[in-house]
Order: structure tokens, then sequence, then C-alpha cells
């Protein structure tokens, strides 16, 4: 299964692919940022997002797109770029019919590094080593979309566990009420 | 001149088409909402705001587009929603090379009404006066992407007079050099 994840921003737009598998070893295939020129007045910089975000779409060709849920609790300037860029994003996956994911910045943490509350350096050295690169993507918004990518592979895989295990309690319950005539 | 208004919002997209020309009357051409379930993903959201308002693009064929320009002084949960809204309205006029205005909620009010911090009702009561009609675009937020309109409409018309006034203006520097042997 293929992620690309995205870590929406109008300055840059963290993105990155990663290619895995349940219990299988994460590969990253590629990692980078779409950016737009700080002086572009919105809809030229919104266009350029699209853009962007569309040519990562259809060289890579993932399976699911994993996008930063924002909350506006930073600054709020900052958030309502996040936002805007979010949405092109999470709209350019779902035209295509491509599941997307949101996932909080600690959800995130908590998937690397066991701590939601992690730094950026600690969740940049846990990309790092979970996918056996030298050091965490650049730049630091490509790590951050790499993370997203991985949250979403591992959780993914966490909730596929869960609903196996659910499956195979019902399969028991089944076999039990059988054995006894019920 | 042709100017569709969006007021955005997840729930409701409030959208307005008002045709004017400078100095001479407005009327309304329509007005009415882009709705989508609070109860649907917010990609499935997005996607259904991204749906309606190419319907209306399709339909009506404005010659501008213009916005309401998203603060992050309100309830911050809608502030959000209406940001993302808003940069799908925003990216589906931009994509046509159609020009995008945004314009502040108090920048129409003080447009319409004379004053920046007039209500909802005095702002309806206005529109439906300005365009002779019964009473104010139903629903509320229809209202405000005819305001919006109206308001583009009328910017545009003050800040083509100032361009004009200042080609005026060149003219009669250039004409008193050419008098004066400069």
């Amino acid at each position: 299964m293929r992620v690309l994840g995205i870590d929406p921003g109008l300055t840059r737009c963290g993105v990155g692919v990663v290619d895995g598998s349940v219990g299988g070893t994460l590969t990253m295939v590629a990692a980078g940022a779409v950016r737009t020129p700080a002086d572009d007045e919105l809809p030229a910089r919104l266009l350029g997002i699209e853009r962007g975000v569309e040519q990562w779409l259809d060289e890579h060709r993932p399976d699911a797109v994993a996008v930063e849920r924002v909350f506006a609790q930073h600054n709020v300037r900052t958030v309502m770029g996040t936002a805007q860029a979010g949405a092109i994003a999470v709209v350019c996956a779902a035209r295509r019919g491509l599941p997307v994911a949101l996932h909080t910045p600690s959800e995130v943490k908590a998937a690397i590094t066991g701590s939601g509350r992690a730094d950026k350096a600690q969740v940049g050295a846990m990309v790092a080593r979970i996918l056996r690169l030298d050091g965490p993507p650049r730049p630091a918004d490509a790590a951050d979309a790499v993370a997203l990518a991985i949250c979403h592979l591992w959780r993914g895989s966490a909730q596929a566990r869960v609903a196996r295990a659910r499956q195979e309690f019902a399969r028991r319950i089944e076999l039990a009420r059988q054995a006894n005539g019920l």
C-alpha cells in the first residue's frame, strides 16, 4: 500500500510518499515540498498548490492520502493558510476517489515516537530510523508529511488488526452456537 | 459586468449573481446556497462544494467572483470550515482564469449600508432596496453573497473612477508640458 502524506501550508506544503504493508517494512519513495511565493495573491497560491498536489498524485499514484487535521490553537494567520491549503489537498484526492484520512499532529507524534508531545527533532529522528535513512527528510515539512504517511500506514494496520480480531471473535461465537445447536 | 458573490461555509455556501455597470442599475440574476450534509466527512463535503460552485459558474458565466475574506475573530470551528470552503470557491474561479476579489465583511457592510458595523437585517434591507426586491434574498447566506457581489461592483467602479481620474490628470500634465515646450 502506498500513502501520500501532506502537511499543508500556503508557503510550503510538505509531501511524502511511503510504501508499506501490515507488519512489513516501510520504504520512503519520495519526499519534498510544494511551494508558492508569499507575495502572490491567494487565488494564484491556491492554484499553485492544486497543480503541485496533482503532480504528486500523477507521479506516485498513491492508494490513500493522509492530510494533517488542522486545529486553530496556534497562530491564527498560519492556521487560516493551513486550512485553505489543506482543503485544496483534500479535494484533489477526493476528486480521484482516493480515501483521505485526517490525522492530528499529536496522533502522528504518538504513532511515530510513542508520545503525542514529542518535538520536531524527535519525530524527524524516528522517521529516519523507521525508514533506515541517514537523516530526517528535508525540508522539515517533508519530514512531517512522511511521518503522516507512516502514521496512516500504522494506524490503518492497527485498525485492520482490530477488525480481524472482531471477525475472528464473531466466527468463534458462530462455531460455538452451531456446536451447541443454537 | 456580471459578478458571482460567494459567502463560504461548509454547511451552506451563499451564492448570488448580480449584473451591473458603472453608474447603471444593478439586477439580481440568481441567489441561493450550496449545501453539504453536516454528517458527511470533510472530503465529501469539500467535493460537494466544488461541484456546487462549478454548477453556478457553468450556469451563470460571471466575469468576476467575489469571496468573503475570512478572519479568525469568530468561533474557531466555524472559521476553519469557512476558510476551507472559501479556498475551494477561490480555486474553482481561479482555475477558469476569472478574477477573484476578496472583501472583508466590514467592507461589504460599509459598501451596502455606509457603516462597517451594520447588522444582518440592515444589510438585507439595503440589498432588497438596491435591487428593487420585495425582501432580502433567502436564505440569509444568499443575501450576504448578493451583498458581496454588489460591494464588488461598486468598489470596482470606485477604483475604475480613480484610475480614470489619474489618467486624465496625467493627460493634462502632458498637454501642459507640450504647451510649454518641455
